[in-house]
């Protein structure tokens, strides 16, 4: 009984079915009828032209996105443990050619606006500092909290201020959306976001990830910017029509739902466990090494984070009569 | 009726199986038992101990390979019309951080040992000009050519004594094998090849590419390169699914015969249009505009590669039936 | 008696002048009074708004230059033989993080429009391709050719509809302006270029070139690339004060007519043995090894640039008398 | 009264006088006798076979030295107020091609083996996090504290521990020595230190530093490095000479113990308004803003740190008088 990762979970059956149909000669790379048609579908979705991109990967997607909003002697402002610091080999380091990564506090991963604003403060504007080029939260966050639009908003108004390019990891977008309710474009453009990783692997996909600019003008070396790191399939009709698949019918929101929902039933068992509150598909829980061992003989599966904590992650295929008895099973420990 | 671009078929019915058999939950990234089999299919299939990473396009494939060859001051030979040099967005100079390539002539885009010698002697060894450090060299070459064993190891042994490290872009290997019957070893490790880029995605592929190295040491940094580029697939089983089903009964070389076999029947139509011998599923054609708005209104589809030449390229996939009437009309115009 | 290298040669005495009245404490970096009069002293030479900042090399120069014109994935136009290309080591390839340097051919190292245009004609539009987005020339060129101003004037028309950034590795800037008697605006900004690297240290100075942008808008950012690569010196008033002691007075130009003086001499000598007329400081001789040796014999020392050939090189501070002793020694063999 | 920056200082006499008598025709680039000295004259210093390079720079000195022990996918370990990260524009991502910057904390700017130790080990070793692959401390500190030579080998061991290359930014290594009474070998590596960065400029010199390696096998690829990035001089002799003068009858310790002498006598009018004790030349004083308006109405200029903190550095050349009145003034506010 899986809960380690949702990277682990399958892919749903309309992102199989979807690469049945596309399974057909058409033209390469991305001038096949799938992939033209992304821009258009993501925005309806956004209720604003938008240029949308396919990628295989979240490193991909939010480095490339960082690339065009940081020069190589500029610096991004992001959490101490972002994914983009923590999780991604220096990716960003590779993409933008040897921007820094400034680390921020904030509880939760959760990024202030007055922490951002003083960072900012602290550089001196002189050749001998890097100066702050772009921020970049994570939503849902590391630790599975989802901003509100007016968290993001505060945030967007310090960076349009400071002159930062605005990015949003969206790995777990999805779950962020399905938790707070929010039209996504609250939650991203109109907030201030200028680039939005947009999840569909960890939400029932099987490889393709969405790059999301708002500004259509702003994206435009992009092609170039994918095709130079490798990331150009010749046969991104199967990328496209994945996500398409996804879009369709709000496939991505029940998916994530799903995967919110097996996690609130075990927040809720959990109860003062918890240390974080459980805003999306992750839950960070104080656990003894005699507690792990006890759920791990009754064969359930999770990562242990650090000595007295566990971190289990919901997926939109949970069984959930799987979760029904890792909640037991906690409570009874 | 398309002979457009081996990038243009479908994949082939027992990849989409692999895809389905692997749709379950599984470790993320490399840790699924699809990946871990990879490095032994390849030791089998080589007759060797390799190591074997799968990515997802031939670029991503050549160039993380070529950074493990090249350091970022040294120079990469290669032909002038190589894909590295002129169909990858400049991608080996992202990934080695600015190599070089130097650039040689050579008939049918094959490269000979005196102009890989020759280019080397020409630079001075000293600081003031980038050292040759790398050899890469297409089997299938961009004109459709197959090296044989012995010119491999010929260029093996200029490498060798050089101190180049020796790559191979084999996005159609296995149109080479087929063609020339010869052992993979023996066009490869044998004959002096450190790296291979083992194509697949032309050949029937979906979106998986395989990177050999013939010596697994020399491959121990490639996991944080590929990661660092963003070419680690967190659902890397359906990846490794994809190379497995086409090694599985040597479906690789099924295909890639196939795919000869329609080439072969236009290039006996083609006659002495034919620019190059055809040697693989690529066929260059000396033919007027007039006699290409002929076949166009026929209904095919195929690349104007200049004034008066065109590219033909034949895939796993093609109907025969219409690779008879495209010959019958070539013979026609 | 020295023919090797103009970069052989001593500082003249107006720069160790200089260096003694600028040795004492002032504002560390470019704050010092020296650093900024540079602006200003170039302007008045160019007769327009420059913006000019010291660097200790030309390599630095040429590719800080680069670097604002050419993006990581763009080409820099260049003839085969420029010094970008041959003698610096892949230092393109580290500031512009793997622009590719795209090779034309031309005699005497000069390009011409129709191969620019060329060169740009063969590039496909598409991501697939590295596109041009510079051009850099050499004047004097390698081969010690001074471009007129109507010669650059039409590479400049082609760079503007082309959209190049057009970039002049002026290391020898001072021996054209002194061989051609033309407006250094006129060889420059009014014919289109956009970047000059003026050399100083061939010419006498002992480690300070210049590097101007004819639009200071252009060149905000080279500060922080200067920084970045290591080349903002902390007691920048001592590259500063050489420069401005070779401006005042045209010392540049007197030093570069007395090279050019010295090269004329033994242009004559060499009469129907040079390979290139000699339109600057640099002389390419055909000579036998035996003569070579004759030569050497006598005390002459200089570059054997290939079997046959010879290159003789004059500096500020050429002795007149070692220089018409050569010319007779030419003459004799 | 200049008590801002040792930058701001002039040449001392003797360097001005090397530079004369080096003002002859001789080998370019490195190949002079002054530069071919360099080498003898650090190993006579240290007591051991070392390779020394001129650069121009610290930052040059200190990112060519990080760029041979840190490959761009690995990260460096350094005091989160080093140079390398605080005051060098990025330059360490531009020479390693990305690599990052893990920031430590440490009293005094200075680095514990238990910090470096604790930062390795929160680090897990899978391709997803960037691995520690260097360490770089300061000595004298950003605070003007000095290491040990214990300290120094404690911090060398965690280094060899976890195999980790081991820099030094010594810009003040002179006053470190001078300070400490320390054996340049004891404090370097014999301690473990692989490459220092042996700064002269602030010390005296006009441009010159050295970059020493303490194995030389480890040195050779700086030479193709430092000409790479712009660094290598055609006329050499005037950096070798300076360092060779500055080496000759140990002048550069005679004018750091100058230095330290003067920041002795400032630093005991100082008392307890002292922020760190004073080990080398700089000191770093509370000091009120009225306090401050006082001294600077007095003639005194200096470095104001933070709203209630001045920082005050002394040179070599630092009028003793002028020191004298300064201490008398901070006594008195």
């Amino acid at each position: 009984m899986r809960f380690f990762s949702d990277n682990a979970a399958a892919a749903c059956p309309q992102v199989m079915e979807a690469l049945t149909r596309a399974n057909r000669i058409d033209t390469a790379y991305d001038g096949d009828e799938w992939s033209q048609r992304l821009d258009g579908a993501f925005s309806d979705l956004f209720g604003k032209q938008v240029r949308a991109l396919w990628v295989t990967t979240g490193t991909a997607a939010n480095c490339l996105g960082l690339a065009t909003l940081c020069p190589p002697h500029g610096a991004i402002l992001c959490h101490e443990v972002a994914h983009i610091e923590v999780d991604e080999a220096g990716a960003p380091g590779f993409f933008t050619h040897g921007a820094k990564l400034t680390l921020l506090a904030g509880e939760g991963a959760k990024l202030s606006p007055d922490g951002v604003e003083e960072a900012c403060a602290r550089v001196r504007d002189d050749v001998h500092q890097v100066q702050p080029s772009a921020l970049s939260i994570t939503n849902a966050t590391e630790y599975g909290l989802s901003y509100r639009p007016d968290e993001v908003a505060a945030l967007g108004e310090v960076a349009r201020r400071r002159g930062l390019g605005f990015h949003m990891d969206g790995a777990r977008f999805a779950n962020a959306i399905a938790f707070t309710g929010a039209d996504p474009a609250d939650l991203t453009w109109r907030a201030g976001v200028n680039v939005l990783s947009f999840g569909f692997v960890k939400n029932g996909g099987m490889n393709a990830e969405a790059l999301i600019f708002f500004d259509p003008a702003a994206a435009e070396v992009v092609p170039r910017l994918r095709k130079r790191a490798g990331h150009l399939l010749s046969k991104g009709r199967y990328l496209a029509a994945q996500i398409l698949a996804m879009l369709e019918n709000d496939l991505w929101l029940t998916n994530a739902r799903a995967a919110n929902a097996a996690a609130a039933v075990l927040a809720k068992a959990a109860g003062n466990r918890l240390i974080y509150p459980v805003e999306a598909n992750e839950l960070f829980v104080r656990m003894s090494a005699e507690e792990v061992a006890t759920l791990f003989e009754q064969g359930f599966d999770f990562y242990e984070w650090s000595p007295d904590e566990v971190r289990l992650v919901t997926s939109w295929d949970q069984d959930m009569d799987a979760v029904g008895r890792l909640a037991a099973a906690i409570e009874a420990v």
